[in-house]
C-alpha cells in the first residue's frame, strides 16, 4: 500500500469523512486513491479560500475535523486567510499539504517555497513527512493534534515521494480525546462568592458555552446572582432564538463597547480572554473592560466549559434557578424601501426552524441579531478572525455538515467578492444554502473608519478606493455563471417573495438585495 | 505630517508612481494621504491575488516597482501566491502592508497574526517601523531594496499608530541603482572558448537577455559559434515574433527536456540556472542536463546581462556576425473547429504590433508559440512560479503599464477561476486587455500528470476532482457580472470575428473559447 493510500485509510479510520480540496501534481497519488478507499466524501473548491473556509464552517457544526488537500506553497498560501479565521474559532481541521519529492527540493524548482514557515503562522501542530513509513503514524498524530482541545490546524506536509512509494499500514486505532483538566474547586468558589455579592459582574462565556445547554446553564447563574452573561463581537457558534436562553454580545465599535461594560466591577471568563478593541484609535483605549475591573479566569479554552458553568452554578447554590427561555415571536412581513432593517425583519419572519446563519454582513448586518432574537432556534456563525471572505466557505461546510438544514449566508457584497467561487461548490453538492447578497456597492465599514481617523471627508481618490462602483458588480450573473439560480430584488416585498420562494427549493440560490 | 504622507511622498519621489491595493482599517491614513500628494495612481483590486500578480505584470513591463497596499496579515495572505510568482520573475514590488498598532498587538486581537514571517516566504527585504519617525528611511530602504538588482519584494510592515503619529519629513532623494558588478575575462574568455570548441554548446539566457537586445547579442554569437541559446519553460518576459532573434523553449514535460537538450556537452549561463524539472516523477531524473555536460556560470541574475553577451560576442570574434531576424509572415485565418490549435492561428493573423501576451493558458497552449514565431514583435509573460491565478492579473498590470499596447490575456478556465477579480479592475481601469478564456472545462493539466503517475485510470471520484463540470462556468455572465462585455464562441470562424472586433475596440473584453 502506497503512502497516500495508508494516509487515506488512516484518516478515515480516525473519523474523519470529509476532504474539501483543491489539488495538484503532488497530489495525484491522494486522489488516484480516494476511489479505493470507501467513507471519504471529496469536495472541490475551485480557489483554496473555499476549501479552508468549508473546512472551517464543518467543523462549527460537527465538533470534528475535516481534511484539507492543498497543493503546495501557493496553495496553502491561499487558503490562509480563512485559516486565519479558523484559528480564532479553534476549530480542528486536518490540513493535508503536498510538497516535492524530497530528492527534488533541493534544486529549487519553481514552485517550491517554504512551506511549512506558511503553515506555522495559522497551525498548532506542523509536521513534514521525511519517509513514506512515517505516513500514518504522522497522519493519526496529526487528527489527534486537530482534536485538541481545543480544536487547532494540524498540518502535515507530505512529499510526493512519500505518497507514492510503499508506506506501513494504516493505523486502524481510533482517536481517543484527552480527559479535559479539572477546575480548581476554591476557584470556582471565589467566583461564586463574587457572584453573589451583589457587585455589578458578569460572566464572558466562549467555546461549547456558547450552545444551548452552557447557555441555560449560564442563565440560571444569572437568575440566581443577577450577573449579566456576555460574549465576544464575533464568537464560532451561537445558538439562540426561541427556548434559547439570550445573552450580550460586546459590539464592534470600541466606543458602543466602552458603554455596554462601563459599569462592571468583577468578570469571570469561562475560556474568554479579556475583552479588547479589534483595532486601536487615538485617544481610545484598547482594553474595553473599565480601569479597576477586576477579572477572574476560571477556565481555558481547551477546559470544559459545560462542567465549569455546572459547579459555579451548583456553588451559587442556584440548582433551582429556572433559566430563561427566549418566546417564540415572529415579526410581520415588511413592506416598502429595501433595507438593512427589512431585510432583517423579513428574515426573521420566514427563516426556517434550525437554520444556519453564517453572517458577513459587516455594517448591513445592522439590527439582524435584534430582529432574530425571538425567531425559531437558530445557529449563527460569525466571522472570528476579521479576514474577509469566510462568509460564503463556511456556509458551504456547513450545509456539507448538516444536509437536513438549511443555511442561510448573508454576505457583504464587497466580502463576498474575495471568495465568491464558493458559490460553484454550492452548486456541484447541491447544497441547501440560500444566500442573501447586501449589495450597497462600497466597503461601507471603510467609509465609518475613514470618519472616524479624523482625516475629514475623503477626496475623490480615497472614495473611489472605498466603492464598487465604476463597474457595479452584478450578483446575479455571477451566481448565474457559478451555476447558481439568483434573482436580483429592490424592495422589501420582492425579498419577502423572493425568500419565502427560495427557502422553499432544495438550493442553492442567491438573492442580491439592493440596499 | 504624519507618517502615511511621508511614506506616500518619499514613495513618489523615489518614483513609485502606481499603487495597486485593498486597503483595510488600518490603511486608513494612506487612503487618506492619496489626494494630499500629487503623483501616485491608486487602483484598487477586489481580492488581494489581483493586486500582488498586476503589481508583478507591472514590474515585468517598465522594470520598476509599484507600491502594493494590503491589509495585515491576512490581507498580505490573500497576496501570498502571486508575490511567489513574482518572486521568481524576479521582479520589483515595495509592499506596504498595514499592522496593528505598535501598543495594541500585545493584546493579539482577532486580526493579529505573524505578517514577518508570511512576508519572509516571498520577500528579499523585511522590515517593520517601531517609530513614525523612521517611515521616510525606512520607506526609501526599502524602493531601494526592491529595485536589486535583481529585482525582489522589499515588504514595509506599517503599524498603524505609525501612520496617523507625526513624522519625519519625506526622503526626497532619487534612488540610485547600485553599480553592477564587472564580470571577470577570464571567465568570459572560457565560456568563449568552449562555445569556439566545435561541440555542442548552449548558452541558458535569463532576465533582460530576453529582451531584444539581448536576443539579439546572443544571436550573433549562435551565428559565430554554432552554440545553441535556449530558455526555462517559463520566463519573466520574453520579446520575440517578426524582427527579433528566436530561441529555444525547454519544454515542461520531463521527457521532452531531456530530449531536446541529450546531446549537449557545454551550457554557459547568463543569469539562468541549470534547467531541472518542474516535479519529480517515479523513474525520471530531476536534472535535465544530460549526464557529463560541463556547466559554467557566467553570470548571476543580478548582473548586467547585457554587458555579459557583449563582452561574450567580442571574446568570440562574432564582431560582424549578423544576427537571425525573424521574418514577418502571419497565418491564414483558421476555419471550422475551435481547438488550441485554431485558436493559435488566428491570434497569430490578428494580433496587433506589441502586443503584450499574458499566457496562462496551461495545456491549451499547445502550438501557441510555434503559431507565433513570425507574428508581428510582441512580448510574451510567462507564469514563472507556477502558482495558478496570475494570468488575469498581470495582465491587468501590464495594461496599467502600457496604455498604448494592446494586452491579451490567454487564459485556461481552471486557472482563470482563482483570481478573477482581476476583470472587475480592468473595467474600472477602462483596460486595453482581451482575455481569451479556454474552456474545456477540466484542469487537463491533473488528468495528463494523473496518466504520468502510472495509477491507472482514475476512478469517478478521482475524475470529478479533476472536473469543471457540474455545473458548467459560463464565463460570459461572470465577465458580464463584473462589467467586462464578452461573448462565447463555438467555431473558429465566430473566433476570428470576436476576436477582430474585440481587439479593434478599446477594451476590456471577453471571448470564452469552448474548445
Amino acid at each position: 500500500m502506497n503512502g497516500a493510500e495508508s494516509l487515506l485509510r488512516t484518516l478515515v479510520h480516525g473519523g474523519v469523512e470529509v476532504c474539501f480540496m483543491n489539488p495538484g501534481t503532488s497530489e495525484m497519488q491522494f486522489v488516484a486513491a480516494v476511489d479505493r478507499v470507501a467513507g471519504m466524501r471529496c469536495v472541490l473548491g475551485l480557489q483554496e479560500g473555499v476549501v479552508s473556509g468549508a473546512a472551517d464552517g464543518y467543523a462549527r457544526m460537527t465538533n470534528k475535523p475535516a481534511a484539507t488537500l492543498l497543493h503546495l506553497g501557493p496553495g496553502l498560501a491561499n487558503a490562509l486567510a480563512n485559516f486565519h479565521n479558523a484559528r480564532r474559532a479553534r476549530v480542528p481541521i486536518v490540513n493535508i499539504i503536498g510538497e516535492h519529492a524530497t530528492y527534488h527540493r533541493q534544486y529549487d524548482p519553481p514552485l517550491h517555497s517554504d512551506i511549512a514557515g506558511l503553515a506555522a503562522t495559522v497551525s498548532g501542530w506542523v509536521t513534514t513527512v521525511e519517509d513514506s513509513a512515517q505516513v500514518p503514524a504522522l497522519t493519526h498524530a496529526a487528527i489527534r493534534a486537530a482534536n485538541g482541545p481545543p480544536g487547532q490546524i494540524a498540518t502535515l506536509i507530505i512529499p510526493a515521494d512519500c505518497t507514492w512509494a510503499e508506506s506501513a499500514l494504516p493505523v486502524t486505532l481510533p482517536v481517543i480525546p484527552p480527559v479535559p483538566v479539572a477546575i480548581d474547586q476554591q476557584a470556582i468558589d471565589i467566583a461564586a462568592k463574587t457572584l453573589m455579592s451583589g457587585e455589578p459582574a458578569a460572566l464572558i462565556v466562549q467555546g461549547r458555552a456558547l450552545l444551548e445547554e452552557g447557555l441555560m446553564l449560564a442563565s440560571r447563574i444569572r437568575g440566581k446572582t443577577g450577573a449579566r452573561i456576555l460574549c465576544d463581537c464575533f464568537v464560532p457558534r451561537l445558538q439562540r432564538g426561541a427556548g434559547r436562553a439570550a445573552l450580550e454580545i460586546i459590539p464592534y465599535f470600541v466606543e458602543s463597547a466602552l458603554q455596554l461594560l462601563q459599569e462592571l466591577k468583577h468578570v469571570i471568563l469561562v475560556g474568554a480572554k479579556p475583552p479588547v478593541g479589534f483595532f486601536a484609535y487615538p485617544g481610545l483605549p484598547n482594553r474595553l473592560l473599565p480601569p479597576g475591573c477586576q477579572v477572574q479566569t476560571l477556565s481555558q479554552p481547551g477546559e470544559d466549559a459545560i462542567t465549569v458553568l455546572q459547579q459555579l452554578l451548583e456553588a451559587t447554590g442556584a440548582g433551582i434557578t429556572d433559566s430563561d427561555r427566549q418566546p417564540l415571536q415572529r415579526p410581520p412581513l415588511p413592506s416598502g424601501d429595501l433595507t438593512p432593517l427589512t431585510i432583517a425583519q423579513s428574515i426573521a419572519a420566514l427563516m426556517p426552524e434550525h437554520a444556519i446563519i453564517a453572517d458577513e454582513t459587516i455594517t448591513s448586518g445592522l439590527g439582524l441579531l435584534a430582529a432574530t432574537t425571538h425567531a425559531p432556534p437558530h445557529d449563527w456563525l460569525f466571522n472570528c478572525g476579521g479576514s474577509l471572505g469566510q462568509g460564503l466557505p463556511v456556509a458551504t461546510g456547513a450545509a456539507v455538515a448538516c444536509p437536513e438544514r438549511k443555511v442561510l449566508s448573508l454576505e457583504a457584497d464587497g466580502s463576498g467578492m474575495y471568495t465568491l467561487q464558493a458559490l460553484w461548490t454550492q452548486a456541484r453538492e447541491s447544497l441547501a444554502v440560500t444566500t442573501v447578497i447586501y449589495a450597497n456597492r462600497q466597503y461601507r465599514i471603510l467609509n465609518i473608519e475613514h470618519q472616524r481617523i479624523g482625516a475629514g471627508p475623503p477626496g475623490s481618490k480615497a472614495r473611489d478606493m472605498m466603492s464598487l462602483e465604476r463597474p457595479d458588480m452584478d450578483w446575479v450573473k455571477l451566481a448565474q455563471g457559478l451555476g447558481v439560480p439568483a434573482k436580483r430584488v429592490n424592495t422589501a416585498e420582492e425579498f419577502n417573495q423572493t425568500l419565502k420562494s427560495f427557502l422553499g427549493e432544495p438550493g442553492p440560490n442567491l438573492i442580491e438585495a439592493i440596499i
